[in-house]
């Protein structure tokens, strides 16, 4: 079959953009190979196309109009690799409409108007990709919507934010969150406003994206319910320790009874399980399904080439698979409800700080039987006149664990927030 | 875009054929939805039509006769799930033959005839799919092909036999070889006669095939090294744990100075690293490249149900790609040459029994010395007039370790075969 030749439009410039470039100009050959297809970069849409650049495009391919790129005729694809909503998403909406396929790599727009963005690519008979949106070089859109087409997969674990795997690997070799932080700072794996990360934001709108994908149902941002890892303490990651586990921020999405939960917050691991050997700023995620039971795929989550190498794949995927019909089709293709998140149910850990005072673990106890929940283990801690309680509760509803600690928080016996966090079981 | 209807031939109706039927039936919407095509069984080629079946195929359906399933024009592509070398093989290449893709299970026959298949496939312009002949539901196959087409992937690291990985689980938790064995064969993890699994043979057949797809040079069978896990004793695998390891069967394939070398031994597994955590008969795959660094696969590396997921994702993948070029060319593109396994270099673990008497140690170290191996960790056990050394080795050449190994095999102060296993560091 004599090789075609495709070309390629870019959104950006940047970091990610002039990496898709040069990979595609280094694995030309390959490529073509695979693919029977030559694909070189003919239109960068940038904002200023006389600035120096690394690695710079050929003669005449950088442009700061949009226009020229959207009615080049020689542009058979695009990636978008700008970020951020606007102007990308105006831009993304006019290639799609456009009847240009497009490739994104942004989370921001597609967690916030995918579904948009998928109704329109479907009407106009284009693919929209999105690898490298989510775990950036850890191809799990792609296992989800290809490998896993003919699967029922009810549950998506994950670690998909590095920053605060970093963090929490971090304190488990001692220290507290302020200076595991301070050193994920000064190492370059946290930003200097890190509050996108630690609060568990960015988890929310990977898992979102994840979730939307794998139940064919729009998942917003706002649906994702999201806490950060901000108040877990040394003796968190201590009292987790001496259960065999380990403290990790998690990203869950569930399809059950119909319905959809999706949440972030941190959990703790048992050691045996796939996810409590994520170290550093790695990504990974288990995917749970009827046939397969459980897929994991694991990797680095970030970093511009390797969101790049995502991108180039979804290009090529793009090019392979035009013209079939293959996943034109609305991905978000029915509207579940929302679980109510009381309704979740889960083993859980809860830490206490409590007065040291006969009586305070009982009413502990009694206090979770009242709400039906029954407690596995327990450990109580003394120190200086205070206690501390850590629990494993059994498999309970969330609203019936929260109630409880609610109820307990109230009582003057017991300091600051109690911590309750999910347990992942091996 | 309106769905089209697709024909799917079987080869084969068993555990696997049955379950692909079972499947397509079960998720025809979801594939319908994502691939816009209905995929329909309307042949299944099988040895007996007239024997009761668990999920009979529609009427009309089974057939005994190769020619009417061949000449069928309904049939689109085609799943070959029968295993064996013939007449699979035949089957295969006069589908190929007549412009017909397959999709096969079959492990035996790509390790085997892989590279001629490809070759037959990429003359007829049609595609040879066989994500099911390795780790079944695991998806490496298609990552490799797909998600990192421009990647540079160098390096493979695979637990890719679930029978060996039970089996060395087990031990970690106490027992004998013998006693793990027997304890995977009454559990249904090992077969009765389990040579092809602890051998290493299964496990070498399979990184052939992953190393011929991410290398695009044949490597056949006979190229693999391989070692088995009957020679693992519970000393090891003390050693290991002391060592802050673990043993695992490996499947390592490297590309490096414009050669291959593929091998499949027991090895010693540094905790930290993402194999160190599979447990029991799953499977995972590391795929290092320049970009993504490394990306780790894992999941169900057996079972019918999971074959048959990995066998519909690839015939959803063939209608989705078809006509396009993509996965068209010859897999095996380049014939790179087998490295001199003497050259190959890593971390070593070694296990000496030996006689407990002065000068035994000194003597090891000096053997080492000799052939330029030094020695990063050293433990000496002693028990009853008999001791034994346990090291591990900085980085050397294969074929220095073993040469010393041999000489002091030799000495009458060394006791049996001495154990030399990788070591694969986190």
């Amino acid at each position: 079959m004599a090789s075609v030749d495709v070309g390629v439009g870019l959104l950006g410039y940047g970091t990610v953009g002039s990496a898709v470039s040069r990979m595609l100009a280094a694995r030309r050959e390959e490529i073509e190979r695979a693919t029977g297809h030559r694909l070189t970069v003919v239109r960068a849409l940038v904002r200023d196309a006389a600035r120096e650049r690394e690695f710079p495009p050929g003669e005449g391919v950088l442009t700061e109009d949009f226009a020229s790129l959207r009615d080049d005729a020689r542009i058979d694809v695009v990636a978008e690799v700008m970020g951020g909503i606007e102007p990308a998403g105006r831009h993304v909406r006019e290639l799609l409409r456009a009847g240009k396929p497009v490739v994104s790599a942004n989370k921001q727009l597609v967690a916030r108007d995918g579904a948009e963005l998928f109704a329109i690519a479907s009407a106009a008979g284009v693919q929209l990709r999105f690898e490298a949106s989510v775990c950036a070089a850890v191809p799990v859109v792609k296992v989800l919507r290809e490998s896993l087409v003919a699967e029922n997969v009810h549950r998506i674990l994950g670690i998909v934010n590095g920053t605060t795997n970093f963090v929490l690997s971090r304190m488990e070799r001692g220290g507290t969150y302020a200076e595991a932080l301070a050193e994920a700072q000064s190492l370059g794996f946290a930003e200097a406003d890190p509050t996108e990360d630690v609060s568990g934001a960015d988890a929310a709108a990977k898992i979102a994206i994840l979730a939307t994908v794998a139940f064919g149902s729009r998942v917003l941002l706002a649906d994702v319910l999201h806490r950060g890892i901000d108040s877990i303490e040394p003796a968190h990651v201590a009292a987790a320790a001496a259960f065999g586990m380990t403290v990790k921020l998690i990203a869950i999405a569930t399809l059950a009874e119909g319905g959809v939960d999706v949440r972030v917050q941190p959990a703790l691991v048992e050691h045996a399980h796939p996810l409590a050997g994520v170290e550093g700023s790695s990504n990974a995620v288990v995917l749970q399904g009827d046939a397969i039971r459980e897929v994991t795929l694991g990797g680095p989550g970030a970093g511009g080439i390797e969101t790049a190498s995502a991108v180039v794949a979804d290009l090529v995927s793009v090019v392979g698979t035009s013209g079939t019909g293959f996943l034109q089709n609305d991905a978000c293709w029915r509207e579940l409800p929302r679980l109510d998140p009381a309704a979740w149910r889960s083993r859980f850990y809860v830490h206490l700080d409590v007065a040291d005072q006969p009586g305070v673990l009982g009413q502990a106890a009694t206090t979770f039987a009242e709400h039906g929940v029954s407690i596995a283990r327990l450990v109580q801690h003394l120190e200086d006149g205070n206690a501390a309680l850590d629990l494993v509760l059994h498999d309970a509803k969330s609203g019936s664990v929260e109630a409880a600690v609610d109820e307990l928080a109230a009582s003057p016996e017991v300091f600051g927030r109690p911590l309750v966090a999910p347990v992942i079981a091996a």
